[in-house]
């Protein structure tokens, strides 16, 4: 006697927007769907709003009544969710007060590692407006990075941009050459350093990360600052693929939106491991709802 | 016929607060008065208010009717005031609006450097929460750094108190040697690496630049992690100073908060040319406005 399996509920959250997919037990996509941001810690009602917003859009997209979701399974990989009592938080009203059947709040980079690595051992790089670096081994994850623009990220947009701008007032300052590069920085905010200081000052790192593609060009054309931001950053992503043992493991996935950029600069015994990413942050969570409907506790209850 | 000199109004005002001093034209002070932040760039009417504030308070602690300003001369060093357009604003306000005979809004390195060295030519450090670098020569001065604490301010006690952090994560995620004070920090935040990230994320250069003590303590303790952080520090103080020829200038003058912190790990070539200070920020703007009172506008309206 076992109850037939409800659907499960992908969710893939950050600072810029949610996207949620809603597919049954089989894997079978029903529905997809996109809302607003959401960062725990950023603000957890609006996080709390836009995560629901998604999934009854889901629901809807899919012709579903919401109202069946008791029977339902939902994985959400959300920014900020390493703020433990905040995951369980929302846990809690997505199992208490939604009645999905379970609910669970992982990291974002979980979601991630599952969907680029899936079940298999390897190392993967994720290198987008931040970054972190993980290594997945017998089922067990060790990540490092990923603490934000001010403290870590390094090599993603945003440190990209930041190292950028710092050249620009160290050449106006006289400290270091001026480029191609640093000259169009300058231009862009009127010839004049204190506007570059202000822009920073109030930036998001994605404002800043939006100059990463301007850095990579003017490395591709040969520009020695961009050249020399890069140099240091590929230096700090081989530090931590050799740190978690990329040679071991013998896999390496590059993902998030510096992945193509990245992946031309590694040198080639770590080149030699590159595997495409098997999917991305959504397909993850959806595996990972999946798991968790099969799983003990849902057995347990059937 | 030449009409009574009025008298003259300094205003050092910043991030944290306004000081204002009222004097006589010949230097001796009649009352002095504080009150709140004044950054143009931050909130303009907020630091508009908060000047205008302190400037009525200065008069009411000497006694005098601000009403008679309008045969009186002021000058203010502002953080914010490099974006000139907020500094002729202000200026603006002050002369036509509230009847100033003439009203001067200079940043406040300017007005640092004036209090520090006097008309004298010579080298400034300034390093507090922040830092820039100064050469004052034949009158002309020459200003690098100060650009903030997203893109410089090295040395500066929001960049020690970062670099700190840093070093915590680097040493939580195994990159780096721990040690007491990465331990201590990590500890602070309950050993949890995502609120250390959370604090740097909403932090305001003064939150983090309050470690500063700590980590010259540490360093004086022998702790390799903070020795590597003040050894980095002292090697971009000496690099800028000898950009701007502290040398040849033959003099050297240290200020801001952490003046003291890096005096004694100066090299000797450099510590053989330092003075004293002659004053600080307040000074230099009371002198800039006596020059300004004295000044040929006024001489040709008298």
């Amino acid at each position: 006697m076992s109850a037939k399996p409800g659907y499960v509920i992908g969710v893939d959250g950050g600072g810029t927007g949610c996207r949620v997919r809603l597919s049954d037990a089989s894997g079978r996509v029903l529905g997809e769907a996109r809302s607003g941001p959401a960062n725990l810690c950023s603000d957890f009602d609006r996080a709390m709003a836009n995560v629901l917003d998604g999934v009854a859009r889901a629901y809807a997209a899919a012709g579903l009544d919401p109202a069946r979701r008791r029977n339902d399974t939902a994985w959400l990989g959300l920014a900020g969710a390493g703020v433990r009592e905040l995951a369980r938080r929302m846990e809690a009203a997505l199992e208490d007060g939604l009645g999905f059947a379970r609910a669970r709040v992982s990291t974002d980079s979980e979601t991630t590692a599952q969907g680029v690595l899936g079940d298999a051992d390897g190392v993967l790089a994720l290198i987008g407006t931040g970054s972190f670096f993980l290594r997945r081994q017998a089922g067990h994850d060790r990540r490092i990075g990923g603490w934000g623009y001010q403290l870590g990220d390094e090599a993603g947009g945003a440190w990209l941009g930041r190292a950028a701008l710092r050249a620009t007032l160290l050449a106006h300052d006289g400290l270091r050459q001026p480029s191609a590069l640093t000259r169009a920085l300058m231009a862009r905010h009127g010839g004049r350093p204190d506007e570059i200081a202000r822009f920073a000052a109030s930036a998001s790192p994605g404002d800043i990360a939006a100059l990463a593609p301007e850095i990579a060009a003017a490395r591709d054309s040969g520009d020695p600052v961009a050249r020399a931001i890069f140099d240091r950053a590929v230096r700090l992503i081989c530090e931590r693929l050799d740190f978690l043992g990329a040679e071991a493991a013998g896999k390496l996935c590059l993902a998030g939106g510096l992945a193509g950029t990245y992946a031309p600069l590694l040198p080639e015994r770590l080149a030699a491991l590159l595997h495409p990413p098997l999917g991305d942050a959504l397909d993850g969570a959806t595996a990972l709802a999946r798991a968790l409907q099969a799983g003990p506790r849902l057995r347990a209850g059937a």
